[in-house]
């Protein structure tokens, strides 16, 4: 049976999470990621990357938050790109409040959060803060959230396996190696590896300045090269972080 | 090429919009639908009809609006229904008022609405209103938006086709022939017509109470019975509802 | 005793609620309604249908919302017309939730908005559902409201009496014959007959278009012809709403 | 012909408004105001004040903000006590907001609210300052608003012979002579003065404490006496307050 | 040791708040104070006046509210004079609310506002009342907030002492002897007398103008002359402000 | 002459914005920082260090923003720890937002938040460019925002010669070297060095659970030991940070 809510009907759902099923909520964007991949990479992979952790924790998969936080110039780019669409950051706030509410309303104890563009951390973190705080004036304590950026859980063995000649570090993987890799592994058909633009990794000073200075961006959009991504490695990468993901859970809500 | 703007890549995007195309942005729901369909049902369907209609007016999809308004009693089966995940209504206002913007930020002068959950209408109209009041203040006067729920676009003639043994309206129809066909037609594999409970419709009075009454509503979350449907019909009102959408488009965004 | 409580003072407004009467909220708009009739039909005629309720069901009328949601083209013209003062949507869902709770605050356990401004009813509704969220949050259950907008409880009978040539549905009665008539019964006043201009109702599009295309609204700013309406008429349809809306007050409040 | 707009047709208010008549907007309250006067006081007073003042300075009355913000035990006797109905601040800046930004999509560049419920002053502030803000952002900068409360109207020679015996304050006034004698002369159906409770006036402290110590208000509701109100005294705060606000008036819009 | 909480540190802080003393909230204002006083005048008044006064109830002082309201022209010359800086309602609002419900949560049970800015009061009452309901709502009903501004605190018999050649009330106080006293004793090297601009008190209108007429404000920014301030008065002020303020602090949370 | 704002008077100050000095905006919080520091460390500390930057770029410093956004465990031990007192999200965004248009309206076109508190950023963020946005909608253009953190301009030069031992990440820095050596520096009189805890540096998950298991931060509340800090450490951060601070707002604001 599938693990994502959306194609469930309403009796598979009722039953499933009366089993005691965790709840992981996957939270994209729609944002430029270079002329080799769509703009839905982020909800795509969040997507997927839950329903291969449900898999592990027997959970399920909430439809995803499709629009996200607006796009920051060191972690993607920059939201004056053409095609990234995004949303204020209280919007973010409110929906991961009401999901949070709603599923609690569900009698669902367990609820993760598996969040695939940076920029939304922050306003996913407050709006469960605001839910679990009207949840705990109501007298319901027994809600636990946990909030996973999936790339947190690729381990120091698999990021010297996967970037040899070394690592620039998370902020600069927007359209890069990871995100490259897991879209070969798991949408081949929609990366076109031709459309690489192999450049150097973006220079980006240790601050933010808005409006920003679009040529600080590379013109791919990208802030480092895909060009070594391969399907291979984004099968390890997947396996690796849904399988920290899924201790983790496991581990808190046990 | 794809018309559904999260599969292509933003230079692809640029270039599309740059046609002057206009978006149009699908509106649905994660609501119980019974037990022969699956709770995404109202994305699901929003988002291919206005695929089909973008096919029409070389327009692109935006991604969808996943979560809608809160499903009420006598349109929806209401918001207390297992799976039914909802949001607040400023919430919608506020998604539909930031898509507004947004787009008309990428340059878009042409946006519409394709609606598939009732509730949602009246919140996506403010949305729609806040965000063309504020483009007016900064002197923007060429974005045109348009809301269109699809349903509306079957005319009489298919009406009677389709339902020979009369049509109770489209309040009723949640969960009915209208829906299931369009679903037989178009996700086949995410309908189970052997789950279909054949019973007579809801009735329900010309009020809404809150708290709901839960037994006003039958036991299938169905307001009508989707017995009648069948893919031949789901075509039909596929073709007829995206043409009637498309004529519309045309006309006022000629 | 009157049934308005704006004019009873705090002690008698005490004892009434003190015995269990529900409170009945007008719903109205400051719009315009033609030459023939003032800005104030919508708050007028939900404020004294209220009263002809209350007393059928020993209620109470709270003081009338008096500014409403905007205007829509396909139902009262549109807000662009001289005249027409409207709220934004968050603002009226605001004044519903407060009412609510400052009702119940009060200990009235029943409550029920007399809707008489189309347009206003989704943010009643949201806001009517918020407020319970809140009291049930705070584990108060037994606060429950209605929601109505009159012509509902017009039934097909008295359609077919009172309009003989065929009716073409509430949304297009926008200052037509029902207003009129029940103006002409009860504010004889505040209606000029000789303004009454008799064109053909409006031909309005199945879909909404903003910034709203003046030319579509009717240069009346009606959507129908009120020169077929007589106080008699309006008698009748007061007679037949009120009753229909005690009925359902008393069933469910019982 | 009436000053009040919602008794005006659409296209008389047209006419109206293009000769430059201000707009005064009433701003009142649900209160209770004593055993002796009833809970439309504030919205009642406040309109017919702002219609005498209009036809001094060729205005217009729009309909009045009938709820107001909370009241405070200091000026009101406090929010606790029965059938005072209220609504935040958030709201009444809001309706003030939306009030002001209407009129000027009008055409209007005169307003002046007539506040005839203390509490509400700050948050009417608030939202006429937001409005201009807003329209100065739009590049409008010849929308003028007022604020005004009636009773700073009423000048020392008036107040030393109306209160022979000494004046203790506006804010003790609360259901006491002033509001008294002007509803006795306005409203005299809606006053009892049998039913006046002949009372010092309250003993506040130079503070707030919140939640209120009931027993700090007098049974009454009311912060002073009504006992010496006339409805001839009330003839003559009407004349001086609507006198000193047409002056200003037309002093600041001339 | 130190009264000030940001001073503290958290065992200490704990320590203290355990043994029940009630925390006092400062609320000043970044605001013009002429040309003889710094921007930061209230917030460094309410601080330190808030200080003396829990120094004799036993209290802790919060961190100030540093920004006010916006300055009106009536009390402070308005929001328009260099230098004022100044945040929304709302936020003042939100601020106080979130404070009342983050003591409220550290166990506190008496807290206390010292409002050193006139504007800030009606929008920290709203804060609280907001944060009270809301504790209501969750069962907490033994938190009391009391708000104070401190000049409420000086009485008749100090006022005709420190104003022999009369009192023309605190409203137009705004950088006149009360504040460049209280500076004097308090903070002397901030204030420099011999830019004082000895002008007549301001004649302002008895209501407000939006956009403020500038020329209604004295060019010093002061509404009256600080020219007979000395920091003897200012100790006296201080010693009697605090006086009042502590034992009307004790009588309320005795 | 002093570069905070809040100690200038009102002509003072437009004399110094009328040269064109950029304005610094500290950004701190009241947040628990172990036995050993006050609460408030991170606003004195990103005021101070503000302050010593504005000195080498002839800038300004305002008044801080004092109260922080909620502390996290994995940056600052948890909201849940004694002492700490923290706003909501929208509250610290709507503050910045609110501050980047008032110094906008004083005519300010160079503004840097200089943030003291990691919890902080992504808020002032968002209400930097909710404020941007606000100005480009009115037509300005020309002013530009920095946000920055002054521990992001420690260079590594800096932390190996700082932390001969290794450096574990600023993440943990919470009540460590970083923090006490620049308070042992700055405000030597409110360390207490005795009270350091000298524990080993937090082990905490690469996720965050809500609500925070209390167990997995140390008892101090510090993510790391502040033993080694020393006021020589101090010095020369606050030399290499503001030093780095002055030099990319040079290069911005050229």
């Amino acid at each position: 049976m599938t693990v994502y809510m959306d194609e469930l009907d309403a009796f598979a759902y009722s039953t499933k999470i009366g089993s005691g099923s965790p709840v992981l909520i996957p939270a994209g964007s729609i944002e430029q990621h270079g002329p080799h991949m769509p703009l839905g990479v982020d909800t795509l992979l969040s997507r997927r990357i839950a329903g291969e952790t449900a898999g592990l924790v027997n959970g399920l998969v909430a439809a995803p938050i499709v629009y996200g936080y607006k796009s920051q110039q060191r972690s993607g780019g920059g939201n004056h790109l053409p095609g990234t669409t995004s949303l204020d950051g209280h919007i973010i706030t409110a929906i991961a409040k009401s999901l949070v509410l709603e599923f609690a309303g569900h009698g669902i104890k367990h609820i993760a959060f598996i969040n695939g563009h940076y920029e939304n951390y922050q306003f996913l973190y407050e709006g469960t803060d605001l839910a679990l705080r009207e949840l705990a004036s109501a007298r319901t304590h027994d809600v636990t959230v946990m909030l996973m950026s999936y790339w947190d859980f690729v381990d120091d063995t698999t990021i010297n396996e996967l970037y040899p000649n070394g690592f620039t570090g998370w902020d600069l993987e927007h359209g890069g190696v990871l995100e490259t890799s897991l879209m070969l592994h798991l949408f081949p058909d929609q990366v076109d590896m031709t459309q690489v633009i192999d450049a150097p990794p973006a220079q980006l000073p240790n601050y933010d300045v808005l409006p920003v200075r679009p040529e600080l961006t590379p013109s791919s959009g990208c802030l480092s090269s895909g060009a070594d991504a391969t399907a291979g490695k984004g099968k390890i990468l997947l396996e690796r972080a849904s399988r920290g993901m899924s201790e983790a859970i496991l581990a808190e809500f046990a």
